[in-house]
């Protein structure tokens, strides 16, 4: 069982940043990839890969894809992370599943490509949801954004089409006067069936 | 910061569960939902929603759905959650995200339905995954589950198909002697680059 304070800081006081400042060092991007790649895959296929930008280069590559409201404050932070997955993830498993070895199987071929793209968004975006989780935990603050274009991300970094890119995350230290009122939830009832 | 043993049990040492116990009271489930629901999503959509499948009834309907391995143990389940994503999500928005009391145009129309989807299935899946992580967090174990027809699921469930399958979760308390072998994760240098 994880105590109330640890609960508050992963889920219910943790926030959506838009102003963040750093230091970000490498070995606190590594930290939060080692805690989060623990988290549960379908046979641990771990399709999530992730482009942190960090370099001026690289936040020149990414800017034309942004959308106007998203565009200041991840130019502004420390590192933004392009959460992706990988379309070739199944090339991992004879090591990632080795129970299986005939796992690979279910994967080659033409017409499993839109099986394996389904494959790669739900578990590549189930890894994105671990990454914001893990950054929280390790006290990064997250600005995830879904406002960009996802094609001009994937033209500007992953040319070759193996990579796509899923979504955004700005990492630092946030400005809590940034932050915006939190919206509304849900309630149980609305969203919840027990049968 | 969060402490190292509240890492071990969310990630570090939490494991994907094959037989469980229970019981899994309904205020467990709500106090589930009432944790992973703070969880960010693309303009607080929030497009998961969980059937709790707990009656002999509607685990007779969930049962031909099952592939073979997944069948005893989800049977045996005390509750397995149907994580499923609703497609007619943005007709919250006007009470979700009550700052751009517009942001519902955006979603109306069937030239929007693919887009919806898949904003839908993304955010589902962060869910998902929040869902795993809160259900851990509160001392539930997890069984996460890919091995099913999604199709029969939504026939038997989501007929006006409305709303969709995303993955299963069986919940309990864990039989620790049922886990497997833990399986290796890709190193941050396959799964991540600093640009």
């Amino acid at each position: 069982m994880v105590d109330e304070k640890s609960l508050d800081a992963i889920f219910r006081q943790a926030r959506t940043h838009n102003g963040f400042s750093g230091p970000v060092s490498d070995a606190q991007l590594r930290e939060v990839y080692e805690l989060m790649k623990w988290g549960p895959t379908t046979m641990n296929t771990q399709p999530m890969r992730i482009v942190f930008v960090r370099s001026q280069e690289a936040k020149d590559r990414l800017k034309p894809a942004l959308s106007p409201g998203n565009l200041d404050k991840t130019m502004a932070a420390p590192v933004t992370a392009i959460i992706a997955y990988d379309l070739r993830f199944w090339e991992y498993l004879p090591r990632t599943f080795p129970n299986r070895p005939q796992a690979i199987d279910g994967f080659k071929g033409d017409d499993k490509l839109a099986a394996n793209e389904c494959t790669a968004f739900r578990n590549g975006s189930l890894q994105g949801a671990y990454f914001i989780i893990a950054a929280r935990a390790l006290g990064l603050d997250c600005g995830p954004m879904s406002g960009f274009d996802n094609a001009r991300v994937d033209a500007a970094f992953f040319p070759d089409g193996r990579w796509k890119s899923n979504f955004l995350c700005n990492l630092g230290r946030g400005d809590p006067a940034k932050v915006f009122p939190r919206n509304p939830r849900l309630s149980f009832e609305e969203a919840c069936w027990i049968a």
